[in-house]
Parts: structure tokens; sequence; C-alpha cells
């Protein structure tokens, strides 16, 4: 029973029926009909204007964005354990040509405006200190919290004070906004967010993660970018209709709620072993190497976090099964 | 009726099977059981042991071969008119951190072991200039033609010779391979080559394109530069599952042969106004602006290339009454 | 007798003086005195605000001016045998991150409008194609060549209407300003020149070169730029003394002068074996090579060029005899 | 009075007269006598054979050892305060082509082997994560400590161990040296550096630094980048001049110990002030802001370095007077 990653789920039934559907002569890149539809459907879903570019993998979305917001030259200030700094194996230099990724502290890897100001007040502006430009956060953070619109906003309201681009990395969007309810807008360019990594993998999508630009301005150059590094597909089609598949019937929030609420069940028989609040699909609990050693003997594999702890996520196809046998034998470990 | 391009054709419904096939939970990246299954895979098909990568398009797979060949401050002989110099964007640039294409002359886009060689020698070899690591060359070529084995061995004797790298670039590698027909060890490793870009999307694939390292030892930092790139795709398995569909019962080369066929009978039609042989699926005609117009009213889609000339694509997948059609209106535009 | 480059030339007294001046304790970087006077140096010179760094070599200067223009997505129109093209070991894609640097031909390293437009004409804008966004041209040129304002003013024209950045290479500007007599302003900023790099380390120099900005808002990040690639000398006063000495009384114009004058002797004497006319201080020869090994067996040392062909270059403080000698040989060769 | 940086001091009159003495026509780059007997030179100082390239900063030098030790995707193990990682403008990344610094935390700015081994074995050894290839450390440290042989030794077996590179940041390696004794092959070769960044200019020198290669087989391939960076200076014997006038008659060992003995000086005069033992020439103290000022205003100009805390540098020609003004200064601030 994986609960190692949401990567590792399977497709939405309704994504491979929309790819079999887009299966006939199409212009080829973007010009198709289905990726042409996407700046609407995202316009419409957030409530202004957008620019929607598909891309194939979170990482790629991330680092197109941060590369629109910060010269070579610049910094990006972001959470030390943000998935930027930590697992993208240095693209986002790659892709900005050797900006540098300015690590600031903040427990479940989200940040404060307090944060944030003061570290740009230790960068004295000069020529021989890095600058920062940018300030990207993680929505659900790489720790299952969930940033709220007013916190977000409080950021945006620095970033925009301080003259920096801003980012949110939404490979988990969908189980941020299953946790908020509202309107997406909200927790996104009404708080100052310039352009979000929306991930649709993890949540039902085969191959397709879309980069949404509020400046749709940055968008132009984005796409120069996109086919320089070898991420404009030739049969765009594909990629658009799996997403245009998710966005139908509001399908991205429903399984971003579906795999929510199995870490919600799991986090219940957790209790006190909880190391953080379970916000979205992702739970960190305290295991001692011997109750670690007796999950993965009863079949649940999931990954080793700090010494001591423990990783599990659920994804949005995660049989209930899985869910209920998981907790019972969370619950079975006693306290 | 789509002549502009293979790449706007469909997906093969095998390729489309296999992907439903593989839609239940695996391991994240490359390391599930699909993936896992290529490089053996490709070893077999080479008679040799290979290292095979999945990307998403064929420039990541030129440009991370590319960068497995030439440091930063090296240089690339290639065609003037290979896709790398001309189509990608840069892409090749951004790849191997500004290494320079050092564009070659030759008909049909052809190299020849004399135009290398002059080349090279042309080059001072002193630190103000930049030196050539790889060559790089396109089978078939952007011009349709195709290289035979002893064409290609005497290219990479002369790389050899030269301490250069040698690619191939095979976006139309299937195409090539039906003209050739025999063991795609000939016109590959056999002849030197030491990384091949082997298409899959022109020729029935959705989003995966191969890239063949027979000097396997350069796949281990290409693997850290694919998802340096943002191309390791999290669900690599459906990556997996196109290529081995088209791998087998050999559809690659079956899809190779149906373009070549169309392509064969329009260019029977076509007789004396064919710029070049047509030894794959791109067709180059001389047409005059009212011809073309006449051609382009009866429904037929094109790219005008060079003045007075005409590219024209068949694809695996094109209506034998589209063939007809265009063979029969081009023979009735007379002489 | 060193005709083999103006490279190999002694510094000009006035400069060791001034260094031997500045020989006191001083703010560091750029903030001495004698660099906080090269701004307002630079714009009397050249009778408009101007922003004007040092940097130690020619290649830094031309590289820093061509990132001022071009992103690493770009392109840069240039000569083929344009310095920046063939001997700075891929400099500007360094500096630029990997643009493009688009050769185009022209006699004696010369471009004209027609072909400037024409290759623009000939890229299609789409995002597969690299883009230009920079004209580069050589003053003297590479081939000893001068461009006139008119002619640099109706390449200006067309670097506008194109939105094309505008540099001038001018390694040997003094060379070209001793030939045309005039305001330098008139073959430069008010013929649309954006950027200048103006050599001083052939013409006298020792270790500074100035890169001049007639768009001064472009200084501030090269400023940035010159730090991150290493060239923000500490002891820039240093430097700062080397031009300001050669910019008292006009010796970098005498230098200039002193050494076209020695070309003239030479290209005198020289008559119909000229390849090229002599409008600076390069001469190129037909020489068999039995005359280039007797003149070379006479003390004369030059460079082969191209096959049949030598390159002669005169320096600033070459010794009236050696230039008498030389002319004295060629004329000895016959015709 | 100037305790604000060794960056400001003069030069020192040998190396200028040693510039006037080289001041005749040579081979340009560093194919003249001078820049030629670098190699020599550095192998006999060090005891071992070595390649000497010479630079304009140390920004230069620190970055093309770097690069030669880090491929683009790699990092390189760092004090979180090294010159290389806050006062160097991202100009590692730049000339590795975005390799990432990776912080490492110690006393006054120096790492020991517990530190980089605890920082390798967090590393995932995976795709995802950025791996180390490099361990920089700088000698004098930036809080003017001195690394002793064994420690240096312990670290070099760290890295040996790990498989990382290791370069020797010694912008004031005169200053160690001077304090060390001893000689200079046991605190860099001998204890494991791969590549040493020799500072000249903080210490009498004008322009020039060296950066030093123990492996020798790395010089080739630096030497291209150095030309590739703009910094292959056309007149290299007025930079070997320099550095071989500062050799002589060990000047730069001589200057070493005369700014090392005027910070002695001046930490006899501080006390308890001192936040770290004075090994070198920086001097930290605790300064209340009244007393700082108090400082200043008799005409002592230093930098404030972190909150009640300065920093004071001397140099190797600053005046007794000065030194002894300082120390009294200090003395009558009282305790």
């Amino acid at each position: 029973m994986r609960f190692f990653s949401d990567n590792a789920a399977a497709v939405h039934p309704a994504v491979l029926d929309a790819i079999a559907a887009a299966n006939h002569v199409d212009t080829a890149y973007d010009g198709d009909a289905l990726s042409q539809r996407l700046d609407g459907a995202f316009s419409d879903l957030f409530g202004t204007e957008c620019a929607a570019l598909w891309v194939s993998t979170g990482t790629a979305a991330n680092c197109l964005a941060l590369a629109s917001m910060v010269p070579p030259h610049g910094g990006v200030f972001c959470h030390r354990e943000a998935h930027i700094n930590t697992d993208e194996a240095g693209a986002p230099e790659f892709y900005t040509h050797g900006a540098k990724l300015i690590p600031l502290d903040g427990e479940g890897a989200k940040l404060t405006p307090e944060t944030v100001r003061a570290a740009r007040s230790a960068i004295r502006p000069d020529v021989h200190r890095v600058q920062p430009h940018a300030l990207s956060i993680t929505n659900a953070t790489e720790y299952g919290l969930v940033y709220r619109p007013d916190e977000v906003a409080a950021l945006g309201a620095v970033a925009k004070d301080l003259g920096l681009g801003f980012h949110m990395d939404g490979a988990r969007f969908a189980n941020a906004m299953a946790t908020l309810g509202g309107h997406p807008g909200d927790v996104t360019w009404r708080a100052g967010v310039d352009a979000l990594s929306f991930g649709f993998v993890k949540n039902g999508g085969l191959s397709a993660e879309m980069l949404i630009f509020f400046r749709t301005e940055w968008a132009e150059v984005a796409k120069i970018r996109r086919k320089r590094a070898g991420h404009l597909n030739s049969k765009g089609r594909y990629q658009a209709a799996q997403v245009l598949a998710l966005l139908e019937a509001d399908r991205w929030l429903e399984n971003g709620r579906a795999s929510n609420a199995g870490a919600a069940t799991i986090a219940d028989a957790a209790g006190h072993r909880l190391v953080l609040p379970v916000e979205a699909n992702e739970i960190f609990l305290r295991l001692t190497p011997a109750e670690a050693a007796s999950l993965r003997a009863q079949g649940f594999d999931f990954y080793d976090w700090a010494e001591g702890e423990a990783r599990l996520v659920t994804s949005w196809d995660q049989p209930q099964a899985e869910i209920d046998a998981l907790a019972g034998a969370i619950r079975a470990l006693g306290s």
C-alpha cells in the first residue's frame, strides 16, 4: 500500500478519455484547438485574465516562473526546505542562468512577512551581494500546511514593497483549495501572486502541469523559454486535454478533497504522534524505528523523514480500505 | 488535408491502449517496471548495450545528447539547416551552457567527411577559437535524405579521428530505417554514433522520445541533467508505455514504412518538380505561387519553403485517399 | 621587428607616470577619485552623457555590452569574421548565457543595411527561431577598414527600425578616429550606437579598456555583471589612471595617428599587393610563401592570413626605422 | 586613517619598478618571457609542480578554480560567510553555470571535518538533490583566523574520501603564511589542496592575482575558461611582472608580516573587546555605537560588522603612526 508519494497515483479515467477524444489530426505545438482554450478556462476559474502554459513537470513550471522574475545575477527568497531548493537538482539555477536561492526558515516550511523583511534588510544593496528579485512560496507547503489568503496577501504586500516577483508553487494547489474552500483568486492574484505553478499530475493528471501567469505580459518570453528548454511538446493537444478534463466538473478539486479526506482519517488515528497539523494530504508522524518497521511489515510503504519521523502521503485514488488499514495500524501501535 | 508536418498526426491506438494498461499505482519517476525495461528493449533492438532515457521532446533528446559531448566552451559541427541550429530556439546553447554551433554546408542537409575535416582544419587550435567537440547529423535529414551506413561510418571515422563525440538526430529515424532496411545497429553504433535521438512522436507516439546512449557511461550524468531540465516526469511509466508499444511488433518501423510509402506515391506524381530525391517522408517541390494557391484551394495544407518551393510531409496515419488526391492534384498541375 | 599585432606594443610613458601618481591609499573598487572622473571625462569627449566603466580586456567590454542588449534566448547580428565571433573563445555566449551570434557576410568585415535587413527577414518570427536583439559592428574593422559616420548612421537606423541594440567594438576606435577626423560623437551615439567598447590597450594602455554606454540607464546592471564576471578590480584607481592619461592632450588620438601613419607608409610600398585599402593600422598583403619567408628571414614578424595572404599591424610606438625597413623590404620583393 | 580594507592600500614600489622594467615589446597574452616564468617560480616556492595563471581579481581566481572542480549540476561546500558565498555577486554561479553553494557553519568562518561529513551525509545521493563536488575554504578566513596545516590536512582527507575537489581561497594567504611560518606546501598541496587562489593585490600588487593549480592537468581547460571570461589580458607581461616582483626576496611574505604586526599591536590594545583571536590582519572588536562614533571622529575609518561589532583591517603599508594612534584610541575607550 503506497503512502510514499502522490506522484505514484493513477491517472483519472476522465483524463484518459479526454486523451482518446483528442486523438485526431490537429495543429502542432500549442496551436491546436484544445491548447487555445486554456487561457480562457483559467481566466474563468481565477476570475481574472490569465496566460496559461502547459509543461510536463512541476519543476519546469516552477523554473519558468522564476526565470520570468529573476535575472541571472539575482536571488530568490524561498524556504530552506522548498522543493525548488532541495528537490529540483538545481533546475532553478539552470533556468535562471545562475540566480541564487536564498533559503529562509519557518515552521512547517511556511514563511512570514517578518522573515522576508529581515532577510532583505540583511543584504547590503551593493554590487557585491546578490540582490533578491523574487519570493517563492509553496501552497500547500512541503510539510502539508496551507497558507490562508490573508497570509499570502501579507507576503504579497511585502513582495510588492520590496520589488520582488511573487511565485506560488502549487504542486498541491488542489489540496490547498480543498482545505481553504472559497475562490481560487483569493489565495493567488488577489493576494499579489504573479505566477502560479498549478499542479495536475499529483492530482489525476498524466503529464501536464500548468504555469499560470497573472502577469500576462510575462507569457510571451516564457513561451520562448519553454521552447528553449525543450518543453514545447509537438502534440500539445494531449497536454491540454488532460487539464481541461480535470477542470471540468471541478474534478481537480474533487480529487484534492479525496486525498485530503484520507489524510484526515489517518491524522485522526495518529493523534499526538503528529509532528505538524495535517491541513492537506501529507502526514508527518513520530515513529520509532521499530514502529516504522512494523508498519512496513504490514505492507505500508512510506518515506523516512528526519530521525524518528516519517512522511506519509495520501493520493486522490487511494482505496478507502488502505486508508482504514493504515489508520488502524497506527492506532494499534499505541501511543 | 494536412501535409504540413508529421507532428500533427494522431497517436497510434496501441499507444493509447498501452497507456491505459499502465494506469495503476507504480513507483514514480523512472523507477517503475516499464521504464526499467527500456534499457533492455533497446539493447535488444540495437544488438549492443544501450542506456535508454525517455524525454518529452526531440529538442530535449538532442540537447541532452549534445551536453554529454560538449563543454560550455566547446563547439558542435552541424549542418547549417540542422534542426538543432535553426528550429530549437537556442536550446542547444541552453543545455550546453553556451557551446557554439558551427554550421557547415552540404546538399540536402547532408554532411561529408571532407566538409568536416576542412572545417576542423580551419580552426586554429588555441584558446581564442572555440574548438569543436562534437559532430551532429540528422537521419533522415531535414530535407528527407537518408544517410547510408557507409556514409555514417565515414563520418564516424572522422569524428573519432578528430576527437569529436558523434550524435545522430533521429527525429525521423523510423523513416530512415524503413528506407534502409537492415539492422539499426549498422547506421548507428557500428558506424561510430555515440548517442541517438530516436523519434517516436512523429511516428505514432504521444509525448515520448528516446535518448539512446551507445556510450552507456554517459547516461548517469545525463539523468541528472534530465532532472535539472525538468524532464524527469513523475509518472514516467506512461512515457515508457508509449515507447514499448511502438517497439512491439516493430510498429515504429511499420509506421515509418507507411509514411514513406505515401511520400513515394506523391514523389512519383511530382516527377521533375522534385527539388531533391524523396528518400523518406518529406517532399520538396517546385511550385509557382499560383500552383501553390491552387493546391491550397483544393484543401491541401503545406509549408512554403524557399522561393518557388514547398515542403510536404506525409504521416504514418495519412489516409490513402488524401495521398491519392494530392498525387492527382500535383499531376493535374502539369509540368 | 614585430608587425604581428598592436597587442604587443609597449605602454605609453604617460600611463606609467599616471599609475605612479595614483600610488596612494584611496577607496577600493570604483569608488576612488580617478574612477569617479570617468563618466565626466567621456561625456565631455563625446558631447553627451555617458556612463563609463573600465574593464581589463576588450573581450570583457564587448561581452558586457552585448549582455546589456540580448537575453539568453536572443541573437546578435555580426560579421562572420567579427572578433566576437572568431576570437573570443565563446565569451559572448558565456556573458549572455547562450545567445546566438548570427554571422553575416560583407567585404572587409563591413556590414551593410541591406545585409542586416535581409538577415532579419529570413528569420521567421516565432518561438522556434532565435530572434535577433542586437547588431554589433567593429570600427575599425578586423580588416582595417573604417566605417564613416553616414555608414554607421544607416546601420543605426536599421537597428532602431528592427528593435536591435547597437554595439560598436572599438578595439581600434582610436585608429578609426585618426582616419575619420571630426567629432567622436558623429560615428557613435549620433549614429545610433548604444554602447561602445573603446580600446586603450592596443593604443598605449596597460590593462584598461573602457565600456561606454550612451544608454546610461544600462550601466547599473552592467556594473553588477562586471562584478559577477570578476572584472571589478579592487584597486580601480590604477585602471582609471591609465585611461585618463591617454585622454589627456588627446594622446589616444595621437597614438592612433602614429600607428596609422606607419601603416600608410607600408601600404604605399605594397601597391597592388594590397588585398584591401589600408584605412587604419592593419595591412593585408598578397605574399607568396617564398616572399613571406624572405621577409621573416629579414627579421619581420607577422601573421599568415588566408592562403597567399599576410596580415601586418603597426603599433603606436613602432620605430620609424622598422617601418622604413619593412617598406623597403616589401618594395624589394618586386611586384 | 584607513582601516576599512587592505584593498585600499598602495602598490609596493618594487611592483611599479617591475612594471616599468617590463615596458618593451613582447609577445601578447601569456606568451611573454615573464608569464612563461610563473609556473617555474611557483613550483619552486611550493616544492611541487604547479601551473600558475594570472588573473585580475580574486573573484576570477576563485571562480576559475571552482569551475575546474564542479559541473553545472554540482555543489560546493563552503562556509556561510565565505567570500564566494556573500561577496562575489554570484560569480561562482556564473563561472560554474549554476552550481549551488552549500553553506556550512563554523566559528570564525572555519570549517571542520565533522561539519563537512555531516553535510554530505544529509544529502541523499539521487538525481533530485544537488550533489557536492568541491570543498572551498579561505585561509586566512574572512574572520582573520588561520587554518594550520593539520587542520587543512584533516579537511583534505575528508575531501578526498568524499570525492570532492579542494580549493583554498588565499586572498590573504600571505597573512596566513606570515602567521604559520614553515613551508607553503604544508598548508596547501601536502594537505590535499588542489587549487589555490593566491592573493597579491591586498599585499602590494596592482592588478594581478594568481590561480595556482597543484592538479596541473586542470590548467589547460582553465586557460580556455580564463579567455572565455575575458581575463586573458593582452599585455600579460605587466601582470606577471607584478607577481614576480612580490615573489622576489619574499616581499609577499614580508608584506604579510607587516600587516599582521599592525593588527597584533591593535589586538593587544583591544584586549577583551576582541570578538575573535587576531591571527592575521583583521580585528573584530566589540564597540558601542558611541565608541565607534568616537573613533571615527578621531579620523579612523572602518567597517560596521554585526550589531555592536566592527571590523578593522591593517595593510602592508600602514604607517606605524596610524597603528599606534588607533591602538591608543582604543585603549582610551576604556574597557
